[in-house]
């Protein structure tokens, strides 16, 4: 999802031919792809891809009301259509020109891309010519797909910290994570900053989206605490989601948009070359959800001598999130095996955090965070362009910088306004005690 | 969304350079977008978007099951499926011909329509020079999309009469909804009839497609009457919709199908203008739909102290319906602001329906009906070539038909058949009285 | 979705203008499709239809977990999870090359294409001229898109044997299904095999899909006995699906999926023609699940006063894998009454296969089986090139080979492992007895 590295190869080889067009014969000018065609078929890919990943707000929200308590549905519910409309706004005013600046990358250039900051699109019915880049694809398409990346970020927060933040300090942190923190970082790496000079290679996010998302989910369920009773005599207490249909549902969907979520990271679809890759990215990331599950199956039927349907629809995230950064070069049997190695982490992870006493009620540290750091690691195992050293350098920036941002955030708001419900409201379930309405009144609870 | 004027415009834009073919250079003639490349993208556009707005149809399903009570839940879905099923064979039997004449639009062409009235479509294997229309787009896709909205147009009107209707009167008013009434006004906006010729501008239907599914919903609540109990003493009592999780389900369905409702009835996807435009479309109809949702959020925090889940629902789809009439011209704030007004109307209309005694069971009527007229309204903010004259005009000629012709139906079935369910049907719910099927029946009702 | 059929047509459909090239004025060269346009164009029809189909696998997941009772939700979902990764992996490994062998169809054929049995994608970023077919699509759009109908076919099978077979024994019967039986009888229609040389027609799969994974669910079914108090004194006692919200969910997410299932089963979209095919295609697939729908609605009304929203859900899908056989030739009238007929089908044969004691769970033998022969011998009523004689011919030869495959796999699996959960744990329910974790677990159960 490099833009600025894209489009300069994309200027290349659409230059490259018609370099030489008054040469060419009329039977090459009939097999090239017309500029135009390029610019329709780009747009495209990032509209597609768009609405595919806009569809994962939807997969986090029903994964999430699926794995927490039947008292606190409604909360959970609120929180995520809030967060990703939050997301929305804030990207527009803030992020989406912060992340792609056009000025330098420089200090300065940072400072001078937040003046003005609002996103603005190209006219309607821009003439090919008049585009901001008549070489790659609308402005618009490329805005769309980016903010659904903002908000699949703000959304991994909100499993972690179910049941007992506070909504507003909650959306409060949203709005700094998608207006700054997420795009600030995602510029190192995609508007063209140091990282991708570093030679750091993250596809489409395993670090830049998912370990940010992890990292603002750690920082934040170590400041807030666990659950009331979670942790009691140093034994694990079980506080089983209220809806499994429902969490299986989300991850479908998870799984589903994340087809575009990677793919459409090929950020181009106006070759043959670039369409294919398409198509092994498509491949590559249903094989590592695949690969994650299974090991997730294997794994808890041994360890525990019954599969955990919860680590499977974990296993089969993990699997999706550590494909991320790289869907492309692997074979499919590779991409499969990175994404059960993911499966496993999680199986392992989500325990170790529970004797840590780190209360993740969906387990999107172990997903989003671990996977997404082995994801990453993995990226010089199939993809010759890039080196351990340039990866752990990345992950290792980037986490620090996510780690450290957060926090001060979490700290701040907790601070000034306090991010935690009261024991009666936690108790008596979020649904009640903060917004007086349950998710499913009609039903007696157990 | 009106197809005739879009043909006009398509030709001419194909015809131009094709006009000087001749004396182009090789350069040139390898820049163009070839007549049946265009062709093929329209035509996928309106498949894309098609199944994006079938799927609007089991959004609407879920956000009604999730806001109906648990004994009326297996109504509402046999409801809902009937009602597209039925939809789709009348606008195949009738609707499709009846909106897109082949006639002239006077009262002599709508009979002369009448008779083939079946729809059909292209050849298999059309070759482009016999294609129904050469310089557009397949029959087939248009058919296929076209049919997806009137569907909608008749799901709008189950939710605001769901708990005491029967279930064949609202199959039979479905019936001449999707044959009849739909078709032959949506004709005088999009069938090149007199409102297009008036100037009155809707983009993808917040007038002709919302508020006609808003206004036969208003006259079937106030036909209908209310629930039992629902008002008593002059106060408002509470129903509490059964599923939450599945209600927010159903909104982000109608989220995501609302990109190709809004987005592919741009009509155009052949040129860099069109699918840059149908991008420009995706954002707004997103940032509109995120403003509702913020604006209902904080609305009914500062009006109640705490933030109330359906109405943020239902004010994210507020939103994209006043948004709908003019998706394309609005920068992103103002998209924003549009939606924001949206989500407004709606948290300030619930309650003076319920003062009204007006029983709307999910909030149909000011979501549908009041944000479709506010965004018909609004388009002259943005849009230069549309007039409040226009708008206004449009909006009341509309309005005045649908209400008057979906009254006459309402009433007519009334007095004929009875619509609605005995009182002892509507206390046990229609679930078990009317289908003899629960649709939980493992648990306990509360 | 003759893969190898359509290659040569698409090769001679491009070759042919090309041949000429040399000739034509350079008008008609811009009006051509280039031939990588074309190779996009197809490429991009696998991964949408792809993804549609991937969508199918989330559908059949919450239709069978509406239609069992919530003491096996827990389980119902982990066999759709683990059955789809599943079905991925051994694509991978075995089907794919054994469904498409590079060799002849001759045994021998059969033999040297299980080495290398493993499925190979395309380079990276591959040169049109590299590609393993330049006049068709990339080969990881083909297994991405292939891959989804295997897992399809197994999706059947675990809604028919819900709430007593074991879990490991099911995924085990998986990995035959889709690594041999599948690929291999599908490659005798769709890889280039006898029955398509035989002039058998079957477009999308009723019977290649639909049909085989109907027979291993009755197979299955016979092997494994009804559920414990299904059957008594002769007389069927009604076990309720625990959320029919789920169920109806599922249906639309199927229907959804269905568009891609035969819509991209066209396998082209580089010409006015394919993507007009498409267009009827897509129009046909809903007029026929409408028509289902319809059909058991009235027909359920009719025979029990009362329609029977489970019967009208698999109506609906009956009409769905109807028209699948042949959804390109019908006129819309036809494919509703095709769809119909589906339907009446299902209403019909569901309280049969009870008299006969074969317990189906969620009426998967009737839709996919019986719909699906159905479908298979109708195509020569709406398409000229196809024969009853052929058509009947396919019916038996595939019935005849899945029947008796299956059933040995099933009585292999009963002899070694045993396939049956034990009495008590099916009375117990699944879910606590074989996973230890309930789907619903706050709720009181009725």
């Amino acid at each position: 999802m490099n833009r600025i590295t894209k489009l300069g190869l994309a200027a290349a080889l659409i230059a490259l031919p018609s370099l030489g067009l008054a040469q060419e014969t009329t039977e090459e000018v009939a097999a090239a792809v017309s500029p135009e065609v390029v610019w329709i078929f780009n747009t495209l890919l990032f509209l597609i891809g768009g609405f595919l990943v806009f569809w994962m707000a939807a997969g986090f929200a029903m994964l999430e009301a699926g794995l927490v308590r039947s008292k606190n549905v409604t909360m959970q519910l609120t929180k995520n259509i809030a967060l990703f409309s939050t997301a929305a706004i804030m990207y527009y005013l803030i992020g989406y020109n912060l992340m792609y600046p056009l000025g330098d990358w420089a200090i300065e250039g940072v400072f001078s891309a937040l003046f003005p900051m609002v996103a603005v699109l190209e006219d309607v019915g821009i003439a090919l010519a008049d585009a901001d880049d008549p070489e790659y694809a609308s402005t618009s398409s490329d805005y769309f797909f980016q903010l659904m990346f903002v908000a699949a970020t703000a959304s991994i927060v909100s499993g972690a910290l179910a049941e007992r933040i506070r909504l507003w300090p909650f959306l409060a942190f949203v709005v700094v994570l998608t207006a700054i923190i997420y795009p600030l970082q995602a510029s190192w790496s995609w508007g063209g900053g140091f990282l991708s000079e570093a030679g750091f290679s993250d596809f489409a996010g395993s670090s830049i989206v998912h370990s940010v998302g992890g990292w603002a989910a750690l920082t934040g369920a170590l400041i807030l605490g666990p659950r009331l009773g979670k942790y009691k005599d140093g034994r694990t207490i079980p506080m089983p989601g209220s809806n499994l249909a429902l969490a299986t549902l989300g991850t479908f969907i998870l799984w589903m948009g994340w087809f575009g979520f990677n793919g459409a990271s090929q950020l181009a679809m106006g070759s043959a070359g670039d369409v294919a890759d398409i198509g092994r990215i498509f491949s590559n990331t249903n094989a590592a959800a695949a690969g994650g599950a299974i090991a997730a199956l294997l794994v808890t039927q041994l360890l525990y001598k019954k599969p955990d349907l919860t680590m499977v629809l974990n296993g089969a995230l993990a699997g999706l999130v550590a494909i991320t950064a790289e869907p492309l070069t692997p074979t499919l049997g590779a991409a499969t095996l990175i994404g059960a190695v993911g499966g496993v982490i999680v199986v392992f992870a989500v325990p170790m955090l529970d004797k840590l006493k780190i209360d993740d009620v969906v387990g999107a540290i172990p997903v989003h965070l671990f996977a997404g750091i082995w994801g990453t690691l993995a990226v010089p195992l199939t993809n010759g362009d890039a080196s351990f050293g340039a990866q752990i350098y990345g992950i290792f920036v980037i986490g620090a910088f996510a780690a450290v941002a957060t926090a001060v955030v979490w700290i701040i708001l907790k601070m000034i306004v306090g991010i935690r419900v009261s024991e009666e409201a936690e108790i008596a379930g979020l649904d009640t005690a903060e917004l007086g309405m349950e998710a499913y009144p009609d039903f007696t609870k157990g």
